[in-house]
């Protein structure tokens, strides 16, 4: 059986998860405590040497790196991945997008609000990361009005892959309310068949997320 | 034809070259002067609402973004790319890695130090940018003292997208001495059949470089 080595609450480990589960696959799931040091330990280095969930390990021991990646290798033959060249070069060129201009602003003010301390020197951040997240959901609110999916015509990984943390983006203080395309799309997507949500934030998390301003 | 709308200095864009020369495909290249605004006009945001280049135009119109999934889709059926599903898997890894881990940093160290006047405040960002830009070499140089290439086996598109920033690292003050392996990799993709160096920086761009600490 196939594993993945993945921290629950983030939303690149949780994409594995949204295209494993509608497909029926078995996997183990093998939780990394990531914001604790648990991905910079020699065994965890050993399978990726960045430092980084999620990872994925075939039986036979040989692993891939990268959110991405990992969907990208698991959707092939599915109906989450097109075959015709142009439909995945579309495919991968809004994962790019998700990877490059917008979960480095999404993800990151999220990660911040919720799991760093409320005296965190990171928080001076929080505004440059929300005004680049809101460049993010203008682009994909600009493709959603005349498209309903980003994988070139169908429900398939590039909605994965911004669905993560689009859907959250609000603990990290990126309000949706101006993107009325794009809460049709979320809405969508949580109605697939086999749909998984992330996992609540835990009470530590939660709390911080309400007391950040 | 193909055109390529690109800003000549741009690692992102060159990667495009470095494909294209040695294939021997002819394309028409757009010259767009992205630091002075012209990605931001409302023609370039037509061919791309997210504002960067490179953009690939087919010749029907049809655009594609996004770098790496530009260089994916060019190289399908030609040897810069493998047919088989985990080299191609480990190949968008090491893509993804490039855009996440490895671009942000190198490439912005050298765009901050090259491309911004030496007043910038966007100068404090580089002693931080260039730690985390010796993290991704480092990554780099392991994978490197026990294989050849990042394309799975051969020289191949992962190479190329690792190859244009890295080759310029020092453009940003991110010094190669470390890196043993590394360097003797840059210097087999210079070695390749066809390959084009990237331009050198322009008189201003050289100069600010020369003066940056």
């Amino acid at each position: 059986m196939i594993a993945i080595h993945g921290f629950s609450p983030s939303g690149n480990c949780h994409k594995l998860r949204m295209l494993l589960e509608p497909l029926g696959q078995p996997y183990d799931w093998v939780e990394v405590d990531s914001p604790n040091g648990a991905t910079r330990t020699p065994e965890f280095l050993a399978l990726n040497p960045n430092g980084k969930v999620p990872v994925l390990q075939l039986q036979d021991g040989r692993t891939l790196t990268e959110s991405n990646a990992i969907l990208y290798y698991l959707a092939q033959g599915t109906p989450f991945l097109a075959e015709d060249r142009w439909a995945r070069a579309q495919t991968l060129s809004w994962m790019n997008f998700e990877q490059y201009s917008h979960e480095p602003y999404v993800a990151v003010a999220r990660f911040i609000a919720g799991w760093t301390p409320l005296d965190s020197p990171r928080r001076a951040e929080l505004p440059r990361l929300r005004e680049r997240s809101h460049q993010a959901l203008a682009v994909m609110e600009r493709h959603l009005q005349s498209n309903d999916w980003f994988s070139a015509g169908a429900y398939g990984i590039a909605d994965i892959a911004l669905f993560a943390y689009t859907d959250v983006a609000e603990h990290g203080g990126v309000a949706l309310a101006p993107y009325p395309a794009l809460r049709a799309w979320l809405a969508r997507v949580r109605a697939t068949p086999g749909f998984v949500p992330l996992p609540e934030p835990d009470a530590l998390a939660a709390d911080r997320i309400a007391q950040t301003a």
